[in-house]
Formats: C-alpha cells, structure tokens, sequence
C-alpha cells in the first residue's frame, strides 16, 4: 500500500521529519511517500496561510500523477481536508481529526497543546466539522512557532506546561497539536503519565485501515467529484 | 466610505452582477467597487472551489492597493473570510454570516436556498462558526448551478420549490444562498409572503455600520497580523 | 426614516442619555425619537422589573401614534423583544442581540459587560433564544447598578476589570451589557486594546439596514399579529 | 399545604377549570387556591399576551397577601417564571417544566401538543432555559385557540391528530401544551396508547414535592430578591 | 402507596441508611421497602462497578415479587435505569435525575458535589441522558469514598469545601451526589447559604407523584417490555 | 497482536460468525480470539438485555487469563466499554465508536441501520457519549430481530429499505447497526452506490492501530483501575 501523505508548507526539511514520523507509525506492506507543495506559506499559522496551505495541497494532488492508495494530509487544524476528498478517488485523512478519534478511544476528555494560540480557534472548527470536538476538553498553546520546535529542549518544556493547563480542564489524553511535533510523543507522555497521540502515525493508521477495509470517500453529498469547469491555479505569470 | 466587494470566482459578468446588487444596497455616501480574482474558478461549487477561491480572493485583497473602508465577500458559503480579517485593517463582511445575521432579526427560524445540494454542508459549517447557525432551519439546494442562475423564470421558480421545503422545515425568513441570487430577493418574497434576505445587500449595511461606528476587526487572538514570513502565491510559472 | 427607540425604564434622563447615544451613531438621513414609559421600574436590574418592564413598553408603543419605520428597544437583556414584533410593522432590533450580531463579525468569541452579576443569566437566555449566543464566551458583572452609573471614573474602572475577566475567558471583542453605558466604548476601547460594541449604536445601524432593504419582521409563525381580543393594559383603578 | 395556582389570563372560568384539575391532583392535606389576574390579556396565544401575562400574574402576587406555601403558575409556554421566583420566598413550579419534568421520567422523548402553531416557538424557548429541552421531540399545535377547547370532542379529535405527529417525531409521551387542556389527559392517553402529562397535576405535586423536603428557590445568583427601587404597575389613570 | 427502593451495592446498613432518608421525605400513605441486591460491589466506584450493579439491581427486581407501585434506584450515577424501565409495569425514579429535576426548579444552574472524581464522568452523561444535563454547572469531587462517608465531620468538611468549587463554577443549587450522604443536607445548606438537593428524597417525591397522578413509563419506544428470550443471571455454578 | 473479541451475547454461532468477521479485516500479524459470555442473554435486544451483557462481558475478561494486546466489544450498541476499559491494561475498542469514528472520515454525515427500532436510543446514546455523535444523521431499525439475521436475502432487502430512509435524513455513510450483519457490507454498498461500515472491522483496525502506536487507555481520571473491594459476580448459589 502507498500512502502520500503532505506536507501544508514548502519547508522541505518538515516534510522529512513528518515521514519520518509516518513511515515509523506505518506497517510492514506501507510504502510513504512526502509531497512539498511548490508554492504557499513556510509554515502555516493562522488564517490567512491556512486558506494558502490548502490551495496549494490541492494544486500539489491535483498535479501528482501517483499511484497512491490513500492520502493523509500533514497539516494540523489546516484546511483543505473537503477539497482532497472530492479531489482524489482514495480515503483521505487529516492529522488533526485522526488524532482526536483516536484519543475518544483512550479516555473520555482529550486536550490539544498546539504551537500559538492564535491558531486555537481555527482547531476547534476543525474538530467540530469534523464531528469529533464534543470530547475536547481544551486547546491551548505553547507559545512556540512553528519553525521554532527545533530546539526538543525548549518544545518539551512547552509542551509540559502548557499540557498541565490542558490536564487541569479536564483532559485525559494529550494530542500532539502541530505536525512538526512528531517523536515528542514518548518523552512527554511518561513525564506526564498520559497518553500522547501524534496525528501523523495517528493519521497513516487509520488510512491504512480504510485502504485494507476497501472503504473509500462516499461520492453521494458534499463530496462528490469537482464539476468540470475553468479553474486557474494561481495568478497568471508576468 | 469606500466598499470593495470581492467575487469569489473569475467571473466578470458575475461581479458586475454583484456590484449592481452592492450598490443598489450602499447608502448615498458609500462607493462601491468590484474585485474579480484574476485565478480561481470559473465558479465555486463545492469544496476545492471553494479553497481555491479563498486563496484567489487573499492573492486579490494582498495586491489591491486601495484605499478601501471595509471588504465585503460575496461567495456564499465560501472559505476565506477568517482569512481575509487577517490580513486586513478595515471590517469584513462575508455575505453568508450577513445574510443570516439580518434574517435572525425578522423571525424565529430562518432558511436557505442555495444552487446545488451539494454545497448545502459548506454552508451550514459557515453558519455555524460564524456564530448564527443556531436559527437555521434549513439549508435547501435548487440543483441549479452557478452558472445557471441567467435564466430568470427558471431560477424563480426553482427557488420558490426550494424555499416551500424550507418553510416546511420551520422556517419564517428566507436567505438567497448566492451571490448570483442578488435581485430576486423581491419578485420571490412577494410571491413567498415571507421575507428574503440578500446576502450582498446585507453585507454591504453591515460593513456601513461598522464602519461608521468606527468598529473593526479585534487583533487580540485568531485575527491577529499575519506573521512575516515567506510565502509563495501560486506555483512556479515553468 | 424616523427611529423610535423605547427605554426600558421610567428613568426620563436615561432616555435622554440613550437618544444621544442613538442619534450619534445614527445616519444623516436619520431621525431618532426616544420613548419612555409611563409606567415599570425606574431601573431593570433582574427578572422581576424585565418581565414589568416588558409589559410597559409594549404599551407604551402600543399607544404610541408615529409614524415611524423602526424600533430600537434599549434595554440590555430585558424582554419584550418578540411582543414588539408582533405588534409593530416596522423592522425590531434589540441592544442585546444587536450588540452580539456586530460583535461576532468583529472576532470568534465576544464577552458582555453588564452591572449587575445578578443579570447574567437574563443576558444569557437573550443571546441564545436571539441566535447568537454560540460565540459569546462570557457574560460578567462589574457589581455596579443602573443607576449607579453616574460616576464615568468609577464606571470606567470597574468596567476594565470586568472586562479583563471576559477576555480571560476568550472573549476577543467586548458589548457593553447596559444602555446606561453607552458613551464608554471609545475610552475604555483604547484602554484595553479591543473593539467595544455598543448596544445602541449597534441596533441603530441594523434597524437603518432593514429599513433601507426593505425588510421587515415576518408574519409567517411566531411573529404573526396579535389576535384581537379583550386586552387590560394595567389594574383597573380604584 | 396551601398551594396558590395563578391563571396567565383574566377568564375567571378558565382559573375554575384550572383549579379543580390542580385539586383532582393535589394531595389530602393540600388546599388549593386560584389567582385571576385582574388585568392582562383574556387568553394568551402569543408573545405580546404572555408579555403582559407576566406582568398581571407578578402584580397579582405582589398585591395577594396570603399565606401560601407554593405558587404554580398556570400558563403553558408563558413568561414570568423566574420573575416570580425573584418576588417569593416559597417555591414556584410553571406548568410547562413541570410536565416536562415528569415527561423525562416516561420515556426517552417527549412531545408537545399545544393550541396554536405560532406558540410553538415560545414553549420551545421556555424548555430550553427551563433546562429540560433536550429529550422534547417536536412542539405541535392543533390549530385550536385557548378559548375554542370548550367543545371536548373537537379538541379532543384535534388533539389526537397533532399527537401523532409529535409521535412520528420520535415522542414516546406525550405533555398537554395548554392548562385549559387539563381534564383530557385520560381519555386521551387510551386512545393513543402514551402516557399523556398534565402540567397543571404536574406542578401541584412538584411543588407539593418541594414544599415537603422544606425546599426553596436559591437566592444566590439570578434569583436573588428584587432590590427595593421605585416601580409603577399600570399606566397613570386617567 | 408502597414504594422499593432499591441500593445499588451489597452493603446492608448503606441500604439501611437510605430506607432512613427515604421514609423520612415520603408522604404519610407511603411505604418504603429497601432492597439490597445479593450480589454486586459492596460500593459502586467506576463504570465496572457501575455496569455489575446495573445487572444485579436487575436481577434483584426480577426476582422481587412485590406487590410495589413504583421503584427509586438509589445508585447516584449508576447505571441500570433504562432497563428496570422496561423490566417493571410502574414508574421507575433514578436519584440522579429526580435530584437534578427538582433542582432545576430551585435556580437557573445546580451543581453535584459526589464522592470520588473519578465517578464526575458518569455523573455527567447520566445527567444527560436523562435530558437534564444542560444546567449543570459542575460535577466535583469530594476525594471521599462511598464507605468513607461514615464520619460525618469529615463528610461534612470536605462536602463544603468541594461545594465552593461547584458554586464558583455557577451553581446556585447544590445536589448530594451519593446516596449515602442523605442527611447532609440541612447541616450543609445552612452553612452555604444555598439549597442541597437529595436525591433519595427527591426520588421518592416524584415517585409519589407519578403514582398519584397515575402515570407510569410508555411502552411505546425505547422501554417496551423486554422480548421473551433465554438469559442467565449469573455464572454456571460449578 | 492477538485481539480478544468479545461477544455480548451467550449464542455461540454467532460468536463465530464475528470472528469470521474480524479475521477478515485483521492484518497478517493478528491473531483473533473469540470469547462467548457464560452467562446473559441469547441476544441483546434493548436496556435490560444490554445491561445484562455488560456484567456478563466484564466477567467473561475479568477470569479470561491472557495474554491478549486488545480487546474488540461485538455489540453494536451495548453498555460495558467504559467498565472494560477500567477492567484492562490494554486498549479497548467497541464497534458502535469504531464503526462511527471511521464512517466520520469517508462522508459528512452517516446513518446507521439496526435491528429492532426500540435500539435506536441506546446507539444515540452510546455514540453520544463516546463523542461521535454530532455527525450522525439517523439511527433506523430493520424490524428485524438479532437472530433473525440468519436468513441473508431477507435481511439484504429490510436493510437496503432501512438505509434508505438514513440516506433521506442526510447520511452520506452508512453503518452495519448489529455485529450479525457483518458480511452484509459489501452486497449492499453495491446496491447503495454508498460504503458500508461494519463495526467490528473498523474495531480490529482500530485495535491494531492503538497496539501498533503503543497506546492504551489513560488511567487519570474516569478510566482508573477498579479500587479493590468486595464483589460478587452473580447470583449465590441455591
């Protein structure tokens, strides 16, 4: 089985560490495949390079010849997750609702730790849609940007903090809020004595299991194919 | 006062549509001026449209120069419009939140009617994270698409149809669920004996008040700035 | 277009007070007449003076001979609100729900500033029952009556500490829970680095919208008329 | 125990009609007495009569000097509820939660069968914040007005109608949206095979209830004792 | 009226205890016979716990041969209600929604302050389920066990301490969250200023007044009776 | 890996037939081990069966000696998984969540068809509380009973009429309601033209998945291991 799974900003370097993550999560027949969108935000934090992030993810499917079996999509609380589907004939799945469904199975209240708070809102309207944000305890942040989790020292100690103010609202499990985060999972979940998911392994689970359940995307609703029409992907070039 | 009434596709004919119905709403001193994305799609209707055209309509907003007083967004059901609040000073208004904001003022329970069936989820995620989804009743489709909306004996009846399973469904006030709609709002409300609100006119006296109250957009939490950084518009001209 | 706004109180000079407020925001086109009842509470703080004062208004409108093409009802949380649409054929808009729609266009979540804590749960059932009370992430007491008002140093002190509450709590724009404090919101605006929404300014605005779109309270469902009957506006005298 | 029922209108064979139902319930040590209001609308069958309502049921208890141990507030849907509880210091028990309440104990959803459609809205709003919406499946009205439930076997076929809707909505029993309805619960519940719940016998054992476990409305918070100010009931005679 | 309530535990003078509080709020024609199942948790802790004595309250009512007019189950959180619902032809009062029922008469929002914090997550959904949750303020612990509530003093201490918690989370009535603290309830809501709810109590007065008012559980639904059918009550014997 | 797959019922063929089910969907290094409770009922049909169950499973794990790395719950519907999860080290996974958690990721909303109506609430239930219930759009029954589902073309055909009616009320994804329809799926998605979830492949995945992560359920808060104490599981012996 080959699973693409992308990345929602062209820094190339997070891409690697996010596969690392998925091809430590996927099983032994799973071959993992990072794309970097060509275009749209170095990292997406906020709003505005969310909206960016999901039309270049799109452009980058759009324009992959493949052959995949199953995409998960890299960008925690970022948009696009509906297009993909409507895009692409395989099951999709994004890291940010992979990891919530799995933290429901693990205890009844689960809290995110994310990079900024400012991008708080935009994953609980993920989760919402998504119909998994009724267990949600709290999304809180770390404080730290994206490009700022280099430093494992730091990042863990955020982590750590801003995880107790999550715990303290009521949470049981902890869901790693932000791609880049992949691998902190192990070292935080025993100094916190909860369990950690990580929505890249989280995510390549679960696409592994539709793809081996045969169980694709249902075209019948909100997800039907794109209507052929005129679309021009970016701006014209000078 | 200075309103630019952004389309959410590359439609010309569709804007200039639009901005007859902006500025037949505007008050004496307001200017109303239409942006048509120069990328995109030819229309939105569904999910990768609509995620397409919220990165066309920021790429349109960041390399419009101005001056402006206030952005309304007329994609009805469209992403974008968190986006936009970011990158911009002034208020903003998306025609989908204004519609409903007006129509929770003229009775318990409101509908939609919209083109496709397939667009009614975007719409209703759109409500509900705007904050007015809570007196929606319905959200109908008429299975006419975008771009067919130039028939206007066909459009009215097909949205008369619609709006009777709406009614049926509880409720009291109607929203035109597309931009293209603009102008129906009185042949059908007098036929309905309901009233029916326009999204692009109540956009532009929303975007009115606000300004004149000296209201925008709060920098305090998911609108702040976006941050610097590097980002890339579209993919790389070959 | 002649506005009438309705006190909720017998209080003449808190009538004068909201006039002001409503006539500063109102358009150049735009007459604003204030009403006060002849009879209810001097103030309305708590269920008890809502619920008289409701009963007062609606006859003070009642009685009332115009012409006017739209009401603004300016008590904040107090009821009367769907009677009024009933009775009148002019579009309705009251402080609280029109506070609460602007302020959702302005951030995710808002918060309310009232008087007294006691009021709390009236504000909230009038938000929630109006459509809008999703994003609201708190409603909080400054402990100071109506009345008590007067004192703008007191009022503005008490009003940023409340405030600082609220924002604790998510809010990211503020409504200023009480038409006796309208006037407040630039001064206290600056102080805290968000938008303040003022009630009446705010129900100005969109009660000018629907009247220059032609919309007005539907009469299909619980807004109908009221049926004629024998009706006693108060006991009979002795 | 002496139990005052108040009536919401001013039909004085109606307050009959409702106090021999609330004595048919009441237990052997319970005296019942019936409240008029003596102003107010002659049946109420929308928002602008129970507005009034709640003020004529208020000055009828304020100006009633007892004693009473409880109060039950006899109009279905109507306003007033928490404005009482602020004037008391005994117990208040509205029909309309009282059935409710019992409904809950029945069956997993219940539904309401009332006169007129337009009051649907506000039953559904007076569920909502009396806590115990969730379970009710669906508001249905018989098309009956209060003052047509005279003839029993018309509304007693009107009745049956309606129920079967509430029923097809997934309503397992069935509450009596009208106090004037009292008396056809029997009758009724045979032919439909549901438990059917009278508010009025309803209120009289909850407050029966209350009053025996020597329990009372809380004073802290939004029930707190209206504060002493200047308040005018009635309009000035003439 | 002969009324069974029935322990949700094995331990004889808890059940004993309870009787006490049952009898002590019935009316003068009620008898209260206590039941204790024969097999089970001597205390019910935790969804196991939770689950076994669902089965064996079950069981012990199967076997019970009566005559009863109604059933209390007086397990605060247990499971088991919807099932004894099918299993007997008359009313069935579970401790947990009876409390929450009556409190929501008594004030806008209530609080339970029960035993372990571990059981706050059943508490919850019990209060859901049951269409009552919606009030509730807060569900806090007391970080004493069920069979640690024999010293009062301590009982006492830590109930108040765990009740300005509830309190400052809104509550303005207060429900004992475990059978075995009926009696704490005058004591309590002296110190506190609020009321305490009991939920023994309360289940016995609703009890009465279903009986009373000759309704018991449809069969329409969810609590038909069940389906003749091999079931064995416990292990082979070996 | 080897899962446990626990039966809620005592008929032993169908214990088979789930493992069938589950064997079909593990992966290659998964071995399923089918356990049939000693005691309880011949089917679960409703609360009282359902309870039943849940003691009876919980036993069946608790003197079931191992080892084992998950443990799958095979009743659609049934109560337990909250206990088990306490009981266990190792993860759990029920198929009513299962199934729901995956249906979420292939449609915007899905609907699931059962057996008998009287079900309907206890899956609305169960899928409420395990935090998946937001997407739902229906639950329908076939009228056809648990060991009635032997007959393949009969329950094809009540099926395939049942899920109409889901798809009716927006379900876009559909569920196998009963772990005896397993087999059923791929026929009838054919015949749908929409996926068809069985639960208790989505569960063996899902199982796999949380093993394969190395997560397990968290011990801080509702899911605590049982605290030692004195039960007894079943009935003494005569």
């Amino acid at each position: 089985m080959r699973i693409v799974v992308t990345n929602c900003n062209t820094t190339q370097s997070m891409t690697e560490e996010i596969v690392r993550g998925a091809r430590a999560a996927a099983g032994p027949g799973t071959t993992v495949l990072g794309l970097t969108p060509a275009w749209g935000p170095e990292s997406a934090e906020g709003w505005l390079d969310s909206y960016l992030s999901a039309a270049a993810v799109l452009d980058t499917l759009r324009t992959y010849e493949g052959p995949y079996d199953a995409v998960v999509m890299a960008g925690f609380g970022e948009h696009g997750r509906e297009g993909v589907r409507e895009l692409v004939d395989v099951p999709v799945v994004d890291i940010t609702e992979a990891a919530a469904h799995l933290a429901c199975l693990l205890g009844r209240r689960y809290g995110v730790v994310t990079t900024l708070e400012r991008s708080a809102g935009q994953i609980e309207d993920s989760l919402d849609t998504a119909g998994v944000g009724r267990n949600c305890a709290a999304v809180v942040g770390t404080g730290l940007g994206v490009l700022d989790l280099g430093d494992p020292e730091r990042t863990e100690a955020a982590f750590v903090a801003a995880a107790g103010r999550a715990r303290d609202a009521g949470a049981e499990v902890l869901v790693l809020g932000c791609a880049g985060m992949t691998g902190l999972q192990r070292a935080v979940g025993e100094k916190l004595g909860l369990p950690v998911v990580d929505g890249v392994g989280a995510a390549v689970k679960l696409a592994e299991s539709l793809v081996s359940l045969g169980l694709t995307t249902s075209r019948a609703g909100g997800y039907a194919k794109p209507l052929p029409k005129r679309r021009v992907w970016g701006p014209p070039s000078e």
